[in-house]
C-alpha cells in the first residue's frame, strides 16, 4: 500500500517532508570503472570500442562496421509494421511542429547613446544522442532527442545504440531516420559516451551530448561534461495528480501506474481533496495492478513510493505541488487552467482528465525529457534551446564610447584593471585631440 | 614573447591545434576538503559556518552578524565616491536594459487536431549568488549576475561575499542594493556554497547559485549540483582579436592586456592577414608592459598563452576563430557586421575598432559572464534564461485524443508499456461507448 496523509493530520509536515527527501535510487559507483573506460577509448580509439563491445555486448564488430549502413538501416526500416511506421510518423510530425516555435528569434538595436546592442543564436555543429538497448530501448527517446536537434539546426547528428547479441530494435532505427539522425553506431555503455566526445579514428567527436542511459552512461556523461555539453542526469520518473472529486477512479490509477510501470524507483502521488476519490483509486490500482503484465514493477514503486495525500483546497494542493516540483503533473479539475497558474515548478502539465500523461510521452508535440528529482525548481525539460547557444554581440560608435566610456574607465580604475581602462582612454584621447 | 604562427608553415596545423589543447589552468584537487565542508555545514549549520570562517577569515561572527544589517550596508555605500556611484549606476541600467529583451514570451495555441499545446516560463523562487573577497572581488559581477536574477523575477536573491580581516568592499554592497538583492552574507568559499545549497538555521537555501570563486569554490558547486542548479565553471579568461591592417596597434596591444592582466593563465590571441600590423602591435604590448601595473601578470600571460597568427584572408580568420570558440571576440575590420556572421562560435563579439572588450566588461550591456574553455561551442553567457524555467503545457479535447490516441497506444504497445496504452485507451472506449 502506498502511504495515506492528510494535510489535517498533526504528524503532516514531519511527513511530507521525508516523503520529499526519500532517496529512492542508489546508482551504484561506477565513476573508477567509468574512468578506466574513457582513458582507454582516449588511447586506442576504435580497438578499444571494439573490444569493450564484444566483452559487453557478446558481438565482433571491425572499425568498418562500427557503424550502421544505410542499406542495413533501410532493411530494418522495412521491417516495420505499417500502424507503427503511421503511428511514429504521427509523433514525429507533432513533435517538430511543437519544438519549430521554440526557436528563439535574433535581436540588434541601437539605443539612445548610439550603442548598437543585441544577440545572435547558432546552433551547436555537432551532436551525439545516447539510446539505450535492450528492454528501455525507447523510440520515442530518439524522437524526443533528435527533433529538437535537426530543428536547432544541427549539422551533424550521432547516434549510439548498443545493440546486444546483434539484436537491433527497427523502431529506433526508423525513427533516427524520420529524426533526420545523420550516423548511427552500434555501441553503448561509456566507451559510446568517450567515443562521442574525444572522437576515434571512425567516430569524429560531437560537441554535445544528450540521452538517458545507465549509471555507467550517466558517470561518463558526467566525467566528459566540460569538454563537451551534457543534458540532464534524469533520475527516475515521477508523476503528480491532482484531482476533484469529479474524476473516473479507473483513468487516475492507470495515469498513476504509467509511471509506476516505468522503473520500481519511480514515484505516483495523487493529492485530491476527496477522500471518497482517494479511496476509489487506491481501489483501482490494487485491481489493475492485478492483471498489469509488468505488475510487478508497478505494483513495488507503488507499494515503496507511492502516496495519496488529502487536502482541504485546490490551493493546498497547488502549495504541495510547488514543493514537489515534479516532472508530470496531471491538472484533473474543473478549472485545469486556472490552477496551473499556480503551479510554478512542473516540468509538463497536463491539463483536465482528457488529457493522460501518456499523450505527452509520445505524440502530444511537448518534450518526454524533463526534469526529475525536484530539479523543476531550477531547469527545464529538453529543447531546442539545449541545441543551440547565444553569442552577445555590442558595437561602439566614437559618440557611443564617449557617452559611456568614461563610466568604464571608472569602475576599471575601482576594479585596480589598469589595461581594462586605458583601451577605452586610448580611444577616447583620439577622440578629444580632434 | 608569444607564439607566432602563420597559416602558411607547414607545421600550422600541428601548432594550432596544440594551441588549442594546452592546459592553462592547474586546478588544485580539493574536493576531498570540500567533501568534509558541506558535510560539516549540513550536520552543524550556523556553528559549521561560523568556525570555518573564523578559520579562513580570521573573523568571529555569530548567527546574527552572519548578515549584514541594512544600516551597515547604508553606512558602506555612504562612503562611495560620486563618480563610483554614478559609474555603477550608469552600468545598472544598461545592463538592466539589455537583460529586459531577454525574457521569452510564453505561448499557448490549438493545433488543427484540437489539441492545445504550449509552455509557460517562471522564475526560480530563490538564487544565490557568489561573489569573491579580496583581489578579485568585483562589484562589476555583482551587477552582471544580480540583475538578471531580478529581471527573471527571481523573489529571493541572496549573496555570500567573505571579507577577510573583516573588510568589506563598499562597492560590493552598492552594487548588490542597486541590483536588489535581499539577502548579503559575510561568509565565503565552500562553506558558502554549502549554506546556500542545503541552509542552515540563519540562511534559507535557494534553489540556484551563480557566481566565480576560487578552485574551494568551483569544487563545491559541482558537488551541490543537482541539488541546486549551478552556472557554468569557470576556466581563465581569453580573447581574440581579429584585426585588419587598418588599426592603431596600440589600441589592440591594450585590448590583448586587458585579458592578459585577468590571470597569469589569461590567452590573448591576435589573428591578423597583415605582418605588419603583427608586428607593430607585438612592439605596442612590449611598450605597454614595461609601465602596466599588472605587468608580472600581463607579462607572464602574454608570454605563456599569447600569440599571434597570420592568415591570407578574413575567412581563413573566421574558421580559426571557430575552432578556438573564443570567450571574447573583438572584430577591428571594415566589415565588422559581415564577419561577424561568419564567426559562429563566440561567447561575445565586439564590432569594430571603437568597441574595446573592457566595454562589455562594464557598460556596453551584455552579460560579462561568458564561457570559457572553448565551451561557446555549445553553450552561452550568464542571461536571464538562467533564472528561469519553463513547464510544457498540453490540453487535449476528447476529439483530440480520438485524433491522436490511438498513435500513442501503438507507440506504448511497441515499448511494453501497458498502463500507458491502457491509460489512453479507457478514455477512447469512453468515447466509443457514446
Amino acid at each position: 500500500m502506498p502511504q495515506f496523509l492528510s494535510i489535517s493530520d498533526a504528524d503532516f509536515e514531519s511527513r511530507f517532508t521525508a516523503l520529499l527527501s526519500a532517496k529512492r535510487e542508489d546508482s551504484p559507483d561506477v565513476d573508477d570503472v567509468v574512468a578506466g573506460i574513457i582513458r582507454d577509448v582516449r588511447a586506442r580509439g576504435d580497438a578499444a570500442v571494439i573490444e569493450l563491445t564484444t566483452k559487453f555486448d557478446r558481438m565482433e564488430l571491425t572499425p568498418e562496421t562500427l557503424r550502421f549502413s544505410e542499406a542495413e538501416i533501410d532493411a530494418h526500416c522495412a521491417a516495420v509494421p505499417a500502424a507503427e511506421r503511421q503511428a511514429l510518423e504521427l509523433a514525429a510530425e507533432r513533435i517538430r511542429a511543437y519544438h519549430v516555435r521554440q526557436v528563439p528569434q535574433d535581436a540588434f538595436w541601437t539605443d539612445p547613446d548610439g550603442a548598437s546592442l543585441g544577440w545572435r543564436w547558432s546552433a551547436v555543429s555537432a551532436a551525439g544522442l545516447y539510446v539505450p538497448g535492450g528492454l528501455a530501448s525507447y523510440p520515442s527517446s530518439v524522437l524526443m532527442n533528435a527533433i529538437p536537434a535537426k530543428v536547432a539546426g544541427v549539422e551533424r547528428l550521432a547516434i549510439c545504440v548498443p545493440t546486444p547479441d546483434g539484436k537491433a530494435n527497427p523502431l529506433v532505427l526508423l525513427a533516427a531516420r524520420l529524426s533526420g539522425v545523420d550516423e548511427v553506431y552500434r555501441i553503448g555503455g561509456a566507451q559510446a559516451i568517450a567515443a562521442l566526445a574525444y572522437g576515434t579514428e571512425s567516430i569524429a567527436p560531437v560537441d554535445k551530448i544528450t540521452g538517458p542511459g545507465n549509471a555507467f552512461v550517466a558517470a561518463a556523461k558526467r566525467r566528459v561534461f566540460g569538454k563537451v555539453g551534457i543534458d540532464m542526469i534524469a533520475g527516475p520518473s515521477e508523476i503528480l495528480v491532482i484531482a476533484d472529486g469529479d474524476n473516473d477512479p479507473d483513468w487516475l490509477a492507470l495515469d498513476l501506474l504509467s509511471q509506476a510501470e516505468h522503473d520500481e524507483s519511480a514515484q505516483s502521488i495523487l493529492i485530491t481533496d476527496s477522500p471518497e476519490l482517494a479511496s476509489a483509486v487506491t481501489e483501482a490500482v490494487e485491481k489493475r495492478l492485478e492483471t498489469l503484465e509488468r505488475r510487478v514493477i508497478a505494483g513495488a514503486s507503488w507499494r515503496d513510493f507511492g502516496a495519496v495525500i488529502i487536502v482541504d483546497d485546490m490551493d493546498q494542493a497547488a502549495a504541495l505541488s510547488n514543493r514537489i516540483a515534479p516532472e508530470h503533473l496531471e491538472l484533473c479539475v474543473a478549472d485545469p487552467q486556472a490552477l496551473s497558474e499556480k503551479c510554478i515548478h512542473a516540468g509538463a502539465i497536463f491539463l483536465g482528465a482528457w488529457t493522460p500523461e501518456a499523450i505527452g510521452d509520445y505524440v502530444g508535440g511537448p518534450n518526454h525529457v524533463l526534469p526529475t528529482a525536484r530539479s523543476a525548481r531550477f531547469s527545464s525539460g529538453l529543447s531546442v534551446m539545449d541545441f543551440i547557444k547565444r553569442t552577445t554581440l555590442a558595437q561602439m560608435t566614437p559618440a557611443a564610447l564617449a557617452a559611456i566610456g568614461p563610466a568604464a574607465e571608472t569602475l576599471a580604475t575601482s576594479e585596480s584593471l589598469e589595461a581594462h581602462g586605458l583601451s577605452v582612454r586610448a580611444r577616447l584621447d583620439r577622440l578629444n585631440r580632434h
